[in-house]
C-alpha cells in the first residue's frame, strides 16, 4: 500500500449492496507485516456456482494450480485470499500451504475442501507459512458480513493505492439481481487469460457451465485489454460467483450462457469487468496518465489488438505520454513492430480530436499547441487508423514514470 | 549527444587502423541543429561488395527502403549516413529525399545513384530537407581519410554517451585482411534483424552473396541477442563492406560463405559485431548496469533465446537489477511468461555464481550476502536452466532507471 494515491484515482467509490448469500470478514494474520490485515476471507452461505480464469503462465503459483483443480466440481463455499506473500515459487512448500490453507477453511466454514478456492499475492520465492491461518479463519467465518465490500478490497491490496470496487445491477425473469465485484493491481499487469486477482459475485442463480461461458467472453475486452508493464503475474486470477439467492424472489436457474434472459445480465457484467479493469490500470505502478488507444483499419480485430498492445507496452510510447510529448513517431515505430500488416503510407494517428498525422506524413493541419493540450490531461486517447481493413480494438495503459522505477527497484527489500 | 557518459562505457578506445579502400568525412550540415557534426561519408576508392541486413518493421525508414532496393545491384561506392533526422514516416517527401541525397552523393563521387547507400537516425516524422546534404558532399568527397574511424563513430552518435568502434584481423589465403565497424544506439533498440545502425568494412576480397551469408548468419547471436528496450526502430540497419583491397597483396576473393578459407574471418567478423553490439547495450538509455542472461535446459535453442528476451524485456526484472535486488522471483515471472515450455519444479536460477533457486524453490543454501554482492556489480550475469532439454542461448540487456524515463520523456522538444 502506497503513501500517495494516484492521480487517476477515483473521485469517490460507489455504495456497495450487499449481495445475497456471500459474507466476509479480514483479519491480521501477520503474513509479512504485523498488524496489517491481510487475510480476506468470502464465506457462501449456500453452495455457490463457480467460474474462473488464471494467468497463462508455464510458471503459475500453488493457489492457482489448486484452484484449476477445484473448478471441475464447480461449487464454491469459501475463498481466502491474502496480501504479503504469493505462495509462488515455492515448490512442494507451497502445495503443503494451499492444502493446510484449505483444510483449515473447510473445517471453519464445515464444508470440503475442494469447495474452498485460494489466492495470494505478494512476493513470490518466499515460503507461505499457512499455519498462521488456522488461527483466524474460525473466527472469521463467525464474523462475517454482507456490508463489507470496501473493507473486503482495501484488504487484498499490495502496491494498490486504491481499493478497486464496483457494483452493477441487471433483470433475469423480472428479478433484480446484483453484481459486485473488487480486484487488485498494481503492477505485473498485463494481459493473458485473467490479470491481478479479482472477485465477482452475484446473486443471480446462474449454472457453473453458464458462469464459465460469460465470464470466458466478458475477459476479452475488459482485463485482457489492459497492461500495465507487460509483465504477467503468476498469480493472475479472476473469478465470478453466483450464490443463487434471487431464486427466492422467483428468479429461475439459468442453465446456458445462450438463454436470452441472461441479455441484461450479460452487458451488467461486462460493464462491470471494463470498470474493475480500468481500475487497475488507473492504479498502475507510478501512473499519471490514463492511455486509451484504439485501433481501427486493422485487417481484423485480432491484429487490431495484437496493433494495441504493442503501442501500449511500448516503453518509448509511454515515457513519452509521462513527457507528455505528442510524438507519434514512437505510435509509428509501435505499429510498424507489431507484426501485423500495416502500410506506412496509409496510417492516421489522433491525440484526443488532433490529427497529427495523415496518409504517412504529418498531418498539414497539425497544431502542436492543440495536441500538447491533449497530452497535459490525465486521461489520453491515442487512435490509430491502419487503413486496410475493418478490424478494431481499444487497450487501456498507463505511462511509464520515474515512479515506476522507484516502486520496483526497491520492492521486496 | 548526452553530457554524462555511461559507467559502463569502455575505459579505451582502440587504435582503429585505416581499412584499404575505404575513406570518410564528416561535415555540419545543420540537420537540426547549427555547428553539430551530422552528416558522415563514407566512400569507397572502387566499387566494394555489398551486404545488409534491416528492421523488420512494417513502417520502415524511407533510407531502409531505398537501401533494401539498391541491395540486389551488389555493388557500394558511397555511404551517407545523418543524425538529427530518421527520415522516417515522411511519405512521399521521405523519398523525395532520399532520392536527392542518393543523387548529390553520386554527383560528389561520380558513380551511379543504386551504388550509394543511405541511413538517417534522429527524430520520426519531420520532413528531412536534403538540400543541406547537396552543399557539403563534394567537399567531404574531396576531403575523406582512412584514418577517420572514431570520428565517423561520432558523427553518428544522438543519445549515445560514446562512440562504438571495434576492429580485428584475420588471415584469408595467408594475407591479413581488416574488418572494422561503428555503431550507434542506444534507445529503440530490440532484435529484428539488425538492431540501430551499424557499418562494418573490410578489405577482404569477397563477392556480395557470401558477404550477404556471413551477416545474416553473424547477425542472429549477437545484434539480434541484445535488447535495450523491446523498441524496434524503424531505421534499423546494419551493412558490411568489402573493398577488396587484399586483392592487392594476393588474397583470391572468395564466391561463396562456404568456402574453407573464410573459417578464420567468419570468428574475427562474429566477435566483431558481439562486440558492437554489447557496446550498443552498455550505453542503453539510462543504463547503470549490463545484465546477461543465459538460459540452458530448454526444448531447443529458439526457446531459449525466447525465455532469455522474455527476461530481458521484463521491466520488473530490469527495474530489480536497477535496485541491486536479487529478485529472481521475477525472473520466475518472465520465463513462466515467454509462452515456451517450462517446469516450474525443475526451474535453477543463478546471479552470477549464487545459485538462488533449484527444483522449482529458494536454494536452501542460498546467501543472501552473496546474491547482493553480485547484484552490486556493473555487469550481472543471470543464468536459468529450465531442466527439460539441452537448448540454450545468452541475451543482453541493460536495466531500467529513471534516467531512461527521463530521456525519453523529453527527447523531442
Amino acid at each position: 500500500m502506497s503513501a500517495t494515491v494516484s492521480p487517476l484515482a477515483p473521485k469517490s467509490y460507489p455504495v456497495m449492496p450487499p449481495v445475497r448469500g456471500v459474507r466476509m470478514a479480514t483479519a491480521a494474520a501477520g503474513i509479512k507485516y504485523k498488524n496489517r490485515t491481510d487475510v480476506l476471507l468470502m464465506a457462501f452461505d449456500k453452495p455457490a456456482a463457480v467460474a474462473g480464469v488464471f494467468t497463462k503462465s508455464k510458471c503459475p503459483s500453488a493457489p492457482v494450480d489448486f484452484c484449476r483443480s477445484n473448478l471441475s466440481h464447480g461449487v464454491a463455499l469459501g475463498v481466502v485470499v491474502n496480501s504479503g506473500n504469493a505462495n509462488a515459487f515455492t515448490g512442494m512448500k507451497g502445495r503443503e500451504a494451499t492444502t493446510l490453507t484449505a483444510k483449515s477453511a473447510a473445517a471453519a466454514l464445515g464444508c470440503g475442501e475442494n469447495e474452498i478456492y485460494l489466492a495470494s499475492t505478494g512476493v513470490i520465492g518466499e515460503p507461505l507459512d499457512a499455519t498462521k491461518f488456522s488461527g483466524v479463519l474460525g473466527d472469521m467465518a463467525k464474523s462475517a458480513t454482507g456490508d463489507f465490500w470496501l473493507e473486503a478490497a482495501k484488504a487484498i491490496m499490495t502496491t494498490d493505492t486504491y481499493p478497486k470496487v464496483a457494483t452493477r445491477t441487471a433483470k433475469i425473469d423480472g428479478v433484480d439481481v446484483t453484481i459486485n465485484g473488487i480486484a487488485k493491481g498494481a503492477g505485473m499487469i498485463a494481459p493473458d487469460m485473467a490479470t491481478m486477482l479479482s472477485f465477482v459475485v452475484t446473486d443471480a442463480d446462474i449454472a457453473a457451465p453458464a458462469l464459465q461461458a460469460l465470464l470466458s467472453a466478458g475477459v476479452g475486452p475488459t482485463f485482457n485489454s489492459v497492461t500495465v508493464d507487460s509483465d504477467t503475474s503468476t498469480s493472475d486470477t479472476l473469478m465470478l460467483f453466483a450464490t443463487g439467492a434471487a431464486a427466492a424472489d422467483g428468479q429461475l436457474r439459468v442453465e446456458s450462457a445462450d438463454d436470452a434472459r441472461l441479455a441484461g445480465f450479460r452487458v451488467a457484467l461486462n460493464d462491470l469487468l471494463k470498470d474493475l479493469a480500468l481500475q487497475v490500470v488507473r492504479d498502475g505502478e507510478g501512473a499519471r496518465k490514463m492511455i486509451a488507444i484504439t485501433v481501427t483499419g486493422a485487417e481484423n480485430d485480432v491484429a487490431a489488438k495484437r496493433i494495441g498492445l504493442s503501442v501500449a507496452n511500448s516503453p518509448l510510447v509511454k515515457t513519452a505520454v509521462a513527457g507528455e510529448d505528442a510524438n507519434w513517431g514512437r505510435v509509428v515505430m509501435a505499429v510498424g513492430k507489431s507484426g501485423e500488416m500495416a502500410d506506412r503510407d496509409r496510417l492516421a494517428i489522433w491525440f484526443g480530436d488532433v490529427r497529427v498525422a495523415v496518409n504517412g506524413e504529418r498531418d498539414p493541419a497539425y497544431s502542436e499547441a492543440a495536441a500538447s493540450a491533449v497530452m497535459k490531461e490525465n486521461d489520453v486517447a491515442i487512435r490509430v487508423d491502419i487503413g486496410l481493413g475493418s478490424g478494431q480494438a481499444t487497450v487501456w495503459t498507463c505511462d511509464l514514470t520515474k515512479e515506476y522505477v522507484a516502486i520496483n527497484g526497491d520492492y521486496r527489500s
